[in-house]
């Protein structure tokens, strides 16, 4: 059910435009850069941050947040791919490796600009809140779930990894450029929310199956090892949790959260 | 929601034993042995396999499946571990770190005694199919899920990683020991079976909520990119789709199959 590669139809060879823009050397300031958006603080100071692979770039492109393009010399450019308006820049294979989390590059990245998102941005229908998620592929594929659940938008509180982490944005499979993701406190934010508001707990809770679906709901799941903090789940409508029939003594909590969103809906 | 760690309560030091066995090269051929271990060629020729942190060693001590417990020389050996009857042996940390699969190990492992689980051992209740999973992690996560949802066995079709390989068993928290795993021609496996057999497919299926629940199914779920193959897809009772309300293209073959036991099971 991933998508791990995309297949390249009608292609067109680009080696003619090396000219426009071609960097071989690692050590080029330009490459530099690219590198430290490997940093979360970099990633802050900036406002942009770095894609990898084939699909995350398409679909970066589709909503227009690209700045920049990075190709190996040696690729060729999916017909598809809408560049033209974007700078491309075509590079040395080293170059590709230095700038990649990945093990092995597909060959493509992207330079791409933060989107800020506000409380009055986000469509107040089905929304899920997460508490310190720290796990990069949690969170990525978290959000992934979301968008495939209908989920409207999804709210990072304090503690969770940082949303532009190679890792992350690589497991969101491109679900990030689908649908609003804001960093908020969470306390306040749920302040300010006329809906139902939904905790986990595995203790103190009702099994989720005693809750109504409903079109309006705010699903919110915390910590890998502490689960949601004390505080937020003194301010929810209700807390739920899984029931175990067998003898494992917790769920992911990425598994927990796509039972939840695929049950709640209405 | 995860158990990443074991509380150490009351402990007993155990540096007086090291009289009985103590491993300080990593040339020693024990140490030779259990790091031969992390190849699936080793494993089958073995029937032998190594695993690595409090939670994993604990859960497998109360299963009695450990042949040896494995631990840094200056590790404290928590109170409730049931080691007696069991083979102890204290190694250098550059030992401990040549033969576990995680970068910074927890400074315990075992080797434990692979399980062979035949179709007759097998409580035909609830089954959870797996046609060619291939990432370990999906693959250890969808078996700690089915331990939690009640799944009475796993059974791996051809394709499927390696249960034993350390990732997965890590991912599968301790379900492993849990719920009999085993391999099996599902082709054949299926033909066997007295109970609905749910395949799932984006194409030619029903929304799964159509789908009534039941207290014997088996539900069967495919490779991360291809699926379920078409030749298993047309021996199903029905197959399924989880819908996609987003704009999302897919989601994850674990937190779909943890959709999908949690709703089937009734």
């Amino acid at each position: 059910m991933y998508r791990n590669c995309v297949i390249i139809g009608k292609s067109v060879k680009l080696k003619e435009r090396y000219t426009l823009k071609y960097i071989e050397s690692v050590k080029n300031p330009k490459v530099k850069a690219w590198k430290k958006l490997s940093t979360k603080k970099e990633r802050d100071k900036s406002g942009h941050y770095l894609i990898e692979g084939f699909h995350l770039v398409e679909e970066a492109l589709k909503e227009q947040i690209v700045l920049e393009v990075i190709v190996n010399q040696d690729m060729e450019m999916p017909a598809q791919f809408k560049i033209e308006e974007t700078e491309v820049v075509y590079v040395k294979e080293d170059v590709m490796k230095a700038i990649c989390d990945t093990e092995t590059p597909q060959g493509i990245a992207a330079v791409c600009e933060q989107q800020t998102v506000h409380f009055d941005d986000i469509p107040l229908g089905k929304l899920l809140l997460l508490d310190a998620v720290q796990d990069p592929g949690n969170l990525g594929t978290m959000i992934r779930t979301a968008d495939a659940a209908g989920i409207d938008a999804v709210i990072l509180g304090e503690g969770c990894a940082d949303v532009y982490n190679p890792k992350v944005v690589r497991a969101t499979q491109g679900s990030l450029f689908h649908l609003p993701v804001m960093k908020a406190n969470l306390s306040q934010f749920i302040d300010q929310l006329h809906m139902p508001v939904y905790g986990t707990a595995l203790e103190g809770g009702v099994p989720f199956e005693q809750v109504e679906k409903s079109e309006t709901f705010a699903l919110l799941v915390g910590n890998e090892g502490q689960g949601v903090s004390k505080e937020l789940l003194a301010k929810t409508t209700k807390n739920l949790y899984i029931p175990i029939y067998g003898k494992s003594e917790s769920l992911n909590v990425g598994i927990a959260a796509g039972i939840l969103m695929y049950y709640l809906r209405k």
